[in-house]
């Protein structure tokens, strides 16, 4: 991963998406240059990346998906399972603990300051109280969370899943966490996503 | 908006973030290169597109965030009000429900095909059911969805809100849509949000 930069292995993350995502077996860098809105230059660039992985990755044609795929996934660490959990399991904790197992991440438990919920919420995987974060993140090295609590309380649960060594957050909560900067965080802002939209609706 | 190009739209918008979760009155662009990872070069390039709202931005000791923030947003369009729906109240359209108004976009309306659903649940804004999503959209010139329906359903519910005449749709569905290009499209992925955690945990 060292020899990969952070901007590269962004787009190579985009390009998986835009793979998994096309009809085409094979994509040609013109192609990907249309969807993505980078240069070719810079796709070919980001692709060399790979080569180190001893397979011929271009072809005539273009990139293969099949052969592509799964070298990008190797190369950005997305090859082992990781074990996530889901804090907080009021209406948006307890739609995401429907999504169970993703490409990648196995749903491992959910954790809620409330024993009512934990106790009668239906769940495909183990429902704990909020209090045993840090024992059951550290015994199954869950490594990754979704933190699905209200504004008001999402900077006391980080910190407990801070402390509790979790080393990723995709947070929810519209409140902007402070946190050790080993920890990786990725904020879903509504707002944000809105004036995303709105900037590309005044072309 | 025309003179400013698509990738200095983004960045500026990200910049907004930057600022408003900045507890500083003033920003250098070295600061700001530090947050963002941007060179300070593009930094000042991007703000230079501003310069056209005839007010000078920066001083000696950087940028100062009441002065920048609402160029910003006019530059960008987000100085005028929009208005939003919700497609799909189970969990996590009924989760969003509650957020109501958000800056610079007020929350007018929810459909759901389930009558049950949109006579029941607690409303600060009218739910209606499904069928009436093109008069409603219509005639409050609603202009953009989250769309929170399950995965089976996204596209369907997306062509509708095309039909309406929706502009943009943040889509929380675990779906690709296939719309017309002049739609706006933000997809909410958790697995994406879970990969570009891994990617980074990976340092």
């Amino acid at each position: 991963m060292e020899q990969i930069p952070p901007p590269a292995r962004e787009r190579l993350l985009a390009l998986m998406r835009i793979l998994e995502h096309s009809s085409e077996k094979t994509l040609s860098s013109a192609q990907i240059e249309i969807i993505s809105g980078w240069s070719h230059h810079t796709i070919r660039k980001d692709i060399s990346y790979l080569s180190g992985q001893g397979i011929s990755i271009g072809s005539v044609s273009g990139y293969e998906k099949e052969i592509l795929l799964p070298v990008i996934k190797k190369a950005l660490g997305l090859d082992r399972k990781r074990k996530y959990c889901i804090v907080g399991l009021g209406r948006l904790g307890s739609a995401y603990l429907n999504l169970g197992d993703l490409d990648g991440f196995e749903l491992t438990a959910g954790f809620d300051s409330n024993v009512n919920r934990t106790e009668i919420l239906p769940s495909s995987v183990p429902l704990y109280p909020a209090y045993k974060m840090g024992e059951v993140i550290g015994r199954f090295n869950i490594e990754v969370a979704l933190l699905c609590v209200p504004a008001e309380s999402a900077q006391a649960a980080a910190d407990k899943l801070a402390d509790a060594g979790i080393r990723g957050i995709v947070n929810f909560a519209p409140a902007v966490l402070n946190l050790p900067p080993e920890i990786a965080v990725r904020n879903v802002y509504v707002t944000d996503e809105l004036r995303a939209l709105a900037v590309r609706m005044n072309d």
